[in-house]
């Protein structure tokens, strides 16, 4: 790396082409249009012979904009966030665009004010990957020109007219009843964490209906979410087995929300003497890949993350480029993942 | 939120304040000293009564910062960085700076082309978190201006002379192999990947030197990374609990080099017939939150990863205020977790 690159000024440039700075600021900012070519290669010549590197915050004004996009994740320290975010990080860069990590703890107020900071920032562009109930608290900086792309969030009909990426959730849901049944369970239980999410009663009303199209018993148990809300999802897990354990909950199958919820099921099962899955059945959603280093393994329905990570940032920068244009719903199809947590009940 | 805010310019506040652009420019600037005490009230009353919000690009033309700092890891997929990074995202966001995601794959060329990107994008502070055995890549972004905090990071004495946050990671490895000393273990391996941090090998220093003033046998696994070094960390721990059983290792007590690899060790010693703690205990190190979900419940020694999270990015705001200051070393001391995966030896 040369160290003096850096010195060189747009000023430089100009000398080197003789043209003026703001024919060298024309090149830069794309306004070649009305350029001789003769003078636009000189210019180009002597940006290369200099290894002059603009300076990105003088490009920048004119245009307001940053080659950057953000991501709004209630907790990247839950690792289904993490992996998302690993394969969006890796589609932007390749792009040239850097990534804004915003952690909102699911929490509208801090999801606007984290919206609004970065558009302030000259970032054009959010990945939402909350799934909150509502987005009303998005749609003033819609308004103001901000793109947003849902991520993992099942579009519903009070939603704002914008783009989605996403799970046929309710699907993942009926598979996940639909292996228990298959295996003989006819009492089945569906562990989540409290409604807030569009995701969560999406999968919830897919097992649920799957459940009553069989005749099976299904009850649905929501989790009290531990006081520290940015704390380890798997907790409330623990705690509902823990819970549905003390109700004498006799449910053979049980449906985790998802999988790092289902891991803490799983724990929280075997903590209350049940052998998995001897005793009782679990399945998580998501098919992260914890699933095959728990004991025992755990059955999951496979969200493809890095496809739907892929997705979001080129629908993203998609509409970026173009506001006016139609807002897309891309749905992607779960898939069943049959591993040593669910077997045929005892007495099935 | 009042959609007009944004429509307000530089010009509207002098307008309404009665003073020059450039007048309002110096305040947002903050550029006061020599301006009349009854001017300045009359700008800030105009920008509150606007509710102004100053174009961030305009503002950064000044100096060429932007309130982000980045961060560089291996990969955010891997839960330990995730949970690093929620520490860092939450003690930044609340100082007002945004977060920089960048995953490094531990490539030392990938690592600097980050911080050269996002040091043209006008960030000034990164914390790096990937620990590779040398830095001279980042040597000359860092004589160019840029603050660069090592977190997760033993010193060496090849280093350059910058601010580091770190465990005792030494202390960590000797703590490992004295809880399965002091239970009984006379043959003890730790299981690595390949030793290409200072952590890792500080890690196994530690153990080793532990082993030895005990007079227990000791050896050292080093795991072969996969094909895909992106994937996860745990395969690895997996595998190198298979290559062990297959060379008849007779080690009764395993060391994982963090705890990630160790539940992964642990999945592949089950894999492999192995009970554990019967026929074998495992212990890790970090203290991840999994450690309480997976079964059994892993023993590992503790870094206190949210306090070492607020140090470094405190350490890095104030060597971005003052590049001269000395640089500084926190070193944070491990605590040994005890759970179910340790236990006396079969014949011990």
């Amino acid at each position: 790396m040369n160290l003096k690159k850096t010195t060189f000024t747009i000023q430089s440039v100009a000398r080197l082409a003789q043209v003026s700075a703001s024919t060298v600021s024309n090149v830069l900012n794309g306004r070649e249009s009305r350029m001789r070519a003769e003078t636009l290669a000189r210019v180009k010549q002597a940006i290369h012979d200099l290894g002059f590197q603009p300076n990105q915050a003088a490009l920048r004004l004119k245009t307001g904009h940053v080659p950057m996009i953000g991501l709004l994740v209630p907790s990247i320290a839950n690792p289904f966030f993490g992996i998302l975010a690993r394969g969006i990080e890796d589609v932007a860069a390749a792009q040239g665009y850097g990534l804004l990590l915003c952690n909102t703890s699911a929490d509208a107020e801090r999801e606007r004010n984290y919206a609004q900071a970065i558009m302030a920032q000259g970032v054009r562009g959010v990945i939402v990957g909350s799934a909150l109930q509502a987005q009303e608290h998005l749609q003033t900086l819609i308004e103001r020109g901000l793109a947003v792309v849902n991520l993992d969030r099942t579009p519903s009909q009070r939603d704002l007219p914008i783009d989605f990426v996403s799970l046929d959730n309710r699907r993942a849901g009926s598979l996940a009843a639909e292996h228990l049944l298959s295996l003989g369970h006819r009492r089945i239980v569906f562990v989540s964490a409290p409604l807030r999410s569009v995701n969560r009663q999406a999968r919830l009303d897919g097992a649920r209906e799957a459940c009553e199209r069989s005749g099976a018993a299904f009850e649905y148990h929501i989790a009290e979410v531990p006081a520290a809300s940015s704390g380890p999802v798997s907790e409330l897990g623990f705690n509902a087995a823990c819970t549905l354990h003390q109700q004498h909950c006799d449910a053979t199958g049980y449906i985790a929300m998802n999988d790092m919820v289902g891991i803490g099921l799983m724990a929280g099962l075997r903590h209350c003497g049940y052998s998995i899955p001897e005793d009782v059945s679990v399945i998580g959603i998501d098919d992260l890949f914890l699933c095959r280093f728990v004991s025992p393994t755990m059955s999951s329905v496979r969200q493809p993350l890095d496809e739907m990570a892929r997705a979001a940032v080129e629908r993203l920068l998609a509409r970026m480029k173009n506001h006016d244009e139609a807002p897309q719903q891309l749905i992607f199809q779960p898939e069943l993942v049959i591993r040593a947590s669910t077997a045929a009940p005892r007495n099935g």
